[in-house]
């Protein structure tokens, strides 16, 4: 095991440098940065904890270390910015601490595919669980962010992607199961943040509200219903539910669950006006969005009502999801709350 | 208890508003923010974990905010920078969470003090300890940063306030007694960082390395030494060691211990060139450093050894400080370590 001296001659060594904008990174009381000039700053933080965020038994130190990174980047993703910066506080109790360096090389495996510095964070002992929180810096031309705000009546409905194949993994790993196939295990494990998706949309000003998916579509798009105080109706055939989400659930209802309630999926839910659904729609798949598809869900209407058309019938869409502030344990993992 | 999304709704409300370079605060993705421009942006993290840095039993949960973020303000000192935002992650297990506002109150008390806007961050359950993380941004002006690395042979090295009042009152409290004294408890719970120290000897260009003494005076030394490659030779007659050091100490070695391996001062510890001591010296206790005393403890070498002039003999100086590392609860708390 490293002393934390060794282990931060170590950081100091693989984290990124040469970044023009980067004046000082690890190693002193803080890193100083240039920042671009006009542009926006934009900055989250979000902290994974072991046994309620994951378990170290079906869950390697990279994809701890990548999936730190991956929730602020999704976040990130969401509000259109380009991710510049990081900084890691990473506290392990003494039976993770020869996982210290793995944690690392997953975060910075990742950080360096998309371009982010880790420049600073500490280390800690930790009595018995670890915790492993990234607070992470982008940057965004000045009126291009997206927030949770802007959706507006008879605005479409968009998510990227596929949902419910990171709780269906997780269903099955909780219960001592094999996940349903590798590709679900990979999402929950290494999740993918949609980048260049919230990127293009922001830049282009396609998308007049959005979030990520951590938490399941039904909170999220209750979060953003009430941020925009608006409604909204879900088209239950048009869900892009999973593969694996059908295939470890008994019945129909037990897989749309599963794609509604599940959550860690960490795709983009996005609104866009009646006049850009037809380009946003021509987006999907390609490489302007990083090659993810776009699938239209529903539509946003006036008042407060969320619902689910499904079966022929219009019904009560109820946001289950994860309130942080509960019994850790019990019901599997949950991700942590972002405020900002 | 609230539930979470209560407790959000608490936070957007009293969180610091108004500020003009703050375009979206907590409550989306991420926060927005306009950084002033031509300025140099500092960042920063540093966590608080139960158990290894507190406890419960006889740190306050107003305490726990305070130092979460004064600890990071310490930091921001350090570089000569202006705090401008932070981020605040918290992890409670559920017999802590009715703490949680108090421990919001405690950070932002100090945050509006010193006109720090909270703009986001996350909640979280966990398994049993608390973990409090806070991610700091301030600016500066561009080539006034003070690193650790510029310290050079017949530097003298100064340092802020009294040594070992808080290390004082932490060995009373672990042993279940009461403190010294009020003040040393006050030292202990309520570190208060030294801005104007920090700012007022960047921005004049008169101290040639600093950082701010919080795992004790010989260890944040020898990162100083090592940092610029250089020794130095410490008076042990100038060390202003804190009254409570003094009282609570058998023999004047103990209070000497205290005052130099205690830790959790959050004093500032810079070197000043020859030309430039006398200045410095000037400044001692005047509004420009914020009231605090200024005093001259030794002079920075050539070399690498780092001694003690004491009883006269000039003897080593073992960095004794904290590996974090290590198993916790041992030997009492630690405070952090900051790698950026």
């Amino acid at each position: 095991m490293p002393s934390e001296r060794d282990f931060l001659r170590r950081l100091q060594s693989v984290a990124r440098r040469g970044c023009p904008d980067l004046q000082l990174g690890i190693g002193d009381d803080a890193a100083l940065i240039t920042p671009r000039p006009g542009r926006h700053l934009v900055v989250m933080s979000d902290a994974l904890v072991e046994d309620v965020h994951f378990r170290r038994r079906y869950v390697p130190a990279a994809a701890i270390g990548h999936k730190a990174l991956a929730v602020n980047l999704s976040d990130c993703a969401a509000m259109g910015a380009t991710p510049r910066f990081c900084l890691l506080s990473l506290a392990l109790p003494p039976s993770a601490q020869p996982l210290a360096e793995d944690i690392v090389q997953g975060l910075l495996a990742l950080a360096d595919r998309v371009q982010v510095s880790l420049v600073g964070g500490d280390t800690t002992a930790s009595p018995q669980s670890m915790f492993v929180d990234v607070c992470l810096m982008g940057d965004i031309a000045p009126g291009c962010a997206v927030t949770r705000a802007g959706a507006r009546p008879d605005d479409y409905l968009f998510v990227s992607g596929t949902l419910g194949a990171a709780a269906a993994a997780l269903q099955a790993l909780e219960q001592g199961a094999a996940p349903p196939d590798a590709a679900s295990e990979a999402r929950f494990l290494f999740p993918e943040p949609r980048l260049e998706l919230g990127q293009h949309l922001a830049a282009h000003g396609l998308a007049t509200a959005m979030l990520d998916i951590s938490d399941g579509l039904s909170l999220d798009l209750a979060r953003l219903c009430e941020a925009s105080q608006v409604g909204a109706v879900l088209e239950a055939a048009a869900l892009p539910i999973a593969l694996a989400a059908v295939a470890i659930s008994p019945d129909q209802t037990a897989a749309h669950r599963l794609a509604l309630d599940g959550g860690e999926d960490y795709e983009l839910l996005f609104t866009v006006s009646p006049q850009q659904a037809a380009t946003v729609a021509a987006l999907s798949g390609t490489a302007a969005v990083g090659g993810v598809s776009l699938t239209c869900i529903g539509r946003i209407t006036a008042g407060h009502d969320i619902t689910l058309h499904m079966d022929g019938e219009i019904r009560p869409l109820p946001a289950r999801g994860h309130d942080h502030f509960v019994r850790p344990g019990g019901s599997g993992t949950g991700t942590a709350a972002t405020w900002a």
